[in-house]
């Protein structure tokens, strides 16, 4: 009969040190296929332990399949083919405490120009912390109420007086859809617009965008830009059916699509049923002169825009939630097509954010990052004036808000300029660096994003840049 | 000169007043394309204003492109050409007020057997109250930092360990992807193991899996089961590369993939370099008798299983975090070709659930809610055993957790009973509902979730439930 020490067993239990021992005999072949086991009272017995001990290790045998029962017969060993090829991995332990900690790249820079993420400090722990606790007091059976596809009502209603008020924009809470990161809801898009359609980007343009078309395997092409935005020729020219562009703020030539050149967008957007403009309105609420730029959204009569805005922008890059407008008859085919997907957002984020909205903290926090953001462009020309090399480069863009352009006469190639400027400890990227096509990319030209440096370190941060340019 | 009266313009400023009406003689054409708009020292006087308020109107319009200047001449109307089939929707306000709540359509039931939300009452509100609080008074800086693509490696580091413990797996950080639910997961391996491929999943099976493959259109097969799980002949006969089951607990049959089948799979699946297994293990902590069944994942020394699993499940269906552990060779695929994109999940919660984790709260949450569903399961078998009509049903894989099936002894087809249980208040659905190919599909057999019930309605839900079955 099998004989086990119990003796090794550890910390283990009898039952499992049992079951151990026996399926390590399947395992090995000292148990065959088909091998009647003793019945559970005589091994019992036999090991001095009780039949529950017994009956339980073959329990767990049976139910993982290494062992099966013949009624009113016993239990066998099942036949276990294939198992050679199968090596095990249990002697390659993973040796504890050496995992890697959270990669902190950011700091070998001094400062990063490149980087699109916020300082710590503008956001509003304080508040937000207040409201988390109040929607885990007051919302507790909301929370635990699956969320509509699409998002919670009662923010959709709360995005809905938001754009009203911030963008003059009329939508319904219908057409809404909440998700986590606008890259999340271009796929649902891709899903809901179709892989049959071209989809066109601009050139230059914000690469993330072709990266995910291509990861979905659908046709992207780049349209080149002149000083309105989208060229109309060159667009009609690629055969696309879907436009995705910032027209009131281009990243990162800074480039606002007037009127005239958006009501031709719209235009070709009526010319067939299937066209649709996707417009990313990533930092309108940021926008440092004059009246916010009225989005494009706010013209279309005719269902062609879908308008994308997200609070990764107004808040923190580490919060995900976006959201998308659809017009009415792709919000009708979404709720009919694709409403089987969960919202992506947790509750939690979604009630807080609406509380945020609703008792006025999102407006306040806006205007308070737009002088905040005014006062580092601010900080930044004026240490920039006062750089010897200041005759030898050109400021524009500088409205726009979180980023402008800095054009440098120089003769360095634009890579020799960042692995320059990096060596001074500061990283930074050239508007060359987001041209698809690079015969029309336009050279010697930095993209200053301002939004995560550190105010106190803005003016060695400019020294370093302008000696990373101009040294040796 | 241009003359508008100041009178009405209510509490707007004075500057935003007259860029609107020019901005409104420009769009009904009473300022035409070319027309030369007066200086705006001439404007200013005559209108009895500052220089400032024409001077910033002005600014805005050039900004939005409904005026140009020529310099050293002044500022002139925009040709606005395709205004025409652009209607304004200004007049369609939205009727403030009108806006729907949260639905509530759960409410509508009494009882809610064929949904998978948790009670609220089991979630560990206080407790994640309290680390929410901590994370955002002791890691203000690390939530800001975005997170790596495949989330923050301190929380990877714990997943690791809960692998480790709960289900004997050993893994490294790095094959870890998280992200904001396994819906979201699916795409991204779509996006990772290729659109040519063939997708098969589960007949009888979770139907939104299916769902998801169509939405990309990527071809999907339905293979059925026998006792032990997917038939291997009928797997090769679809041709298909890539497998997506539950071996564990499959949905909704209770199925246990026994070890001998399972090494069958791996064996397919090592036939060819491009084939791959999705374990979904979704409910695996929650099995109610014995030790849990181990994980494919397990037995694979040849990287060809995916694993996945959810906090949803464990935690809430509202809160949105669930990982992948991708083979070496994936993970390497994924960091090439997809890490471009963020992380779909909040750093604050990545922080929370973190501390949640190796502060041991999970472990105790698993622990108390798998007694929680026991008892749940004890009373709903106890009230059923009690019932007249009980000699004519049969109880099956009541021991997988969450989840039981009852065959019903009727001549009612299946839509009539879920109409008759309906009838009573309750939610249900029935097995041959979770059938793609129908003529398989097992009749008169309730799918008992019981995850969502309240406890003290347990009683009074299982005599609605024999009242609609068995009543008229």
């Amino acid at each position: 009969m099998l004989t086990y020490s119990f003796e090794n067993r550890g910390k283990k239990s009898l039952y499992m040190f049992l079951y151990e021992q026996i399926k390590q005999d399947i395992l090995s072949g000292t148990l065959k296929a088909g091998n009647k086991l003793p019945s559970k009272r005589a091994l019992a017995k036999h090991l001095n332990v009780s039949t529950i001990t017994v009956e339980n290790a073959y329990e767990q045998l049976i139910a993982e399949g290494y062992l099966y029962t013949v009624p009113k017969s016993g239990s066998y060993v099942s036949d276990i083919t294939a198992l050679n090829p199968f090596k095990s991995r249990h002697d390659e332990r993973i040796p504890t405490g050496t995992f890697i900690r959270e990669d902190r790249t950011k700091e070998t820079y001094f400062a990063d120009f490149a980087g699109n993420s916020t300082s710590p400090d503008t956001f509003p722990f304080k508040t937000w912390k207040k409201l988390n606790r109040i929607t885990m007091t007051d919302c507790v059976e909301d929370l635990m109420i699956p969320s509509p596809p699409g998002g919670i009502n009662i923010l959709k209603e709360a995005i809905v007086f938001h754009l009203m008020d911030f963008r003059d924009i009329q939508v319904y809470p219908s057409q809404i859809v909440i998700g986590a990161g606008t890259e999340y809801l271009y796929n649902i898009l891709i899903q809901l617009l179709g892989r049959d359609k071209i989809y066109a980007v601009e050139d230059p343009g914000y690469q993330k965008i072709s990266h995910i078309y291509h990861a979905n395997n659908v046709p992207c092409v780049h349209v080149p830009l002149d000083k309105k935005g989208i060229k109309i020729d060159a667009l009609r020219k690629t055969g696309a059916d879907i436009l995705h562009i910032s027209p009131s703020h281009h990243f990162p030539t800074g480039i606002v699509t007037p009127i005239s050149r958006r009501y031709e967008l719209l235009a070709w957007a009526m010319e067939q049923p299937d066209r649709y403009i996707i417009e990313d309105d990533y930092d309108s609420e940021f926008r440092l002169a004059g009246r916010p730029i009225p989005a494009l959204q706010n013209i279309d009569s005719a269902g062609k825009v879908i308008y994308m805005n997200t609070f990764s922008k107004s808040l923190s890059s580490t919060i995900r939630i976006s959201y998308m407008v659809l017009p009415d008859e792709l919000a009708d085919r979404y709720n009919q097509e694709l409403n089987f997907y969960n919202c992506t957002v947790s509750n939690f984020d979604q009630y807080t954010l609406y509380q945020f909205m609703v008792k006025g903290y999102l407006e306040k926090h806006i205007n308070r990052m737009r002088n905040y953001y005014r006062v580092q462009r601010d900080t930044l020309l004026e240490c920039m004036r006062a750089q010897p090399h200041y005759a030898k480069v050109t400021i524009k863009e500088e409205h726009a808000g979180l980023h402008f352009l800095l054009e440098v006469d120089t003769k360095c190639s634009d890579e020799e300029l960042v692995a320059k400027i990096a060596k001074k400890g500061i990283r930074i990227s050239c508007l060359s660096e987001y041209f698809h096509n690079k015969k029309d990319a336009k050279k010697h030209t930095l993209v200053i994003n301002y939004s995560g440096v550190q105010p106190e370190r803005i003016e060695e941060a400019v020294d370093r840049l302008f000696a990373g340019i101009f040294g040796d």
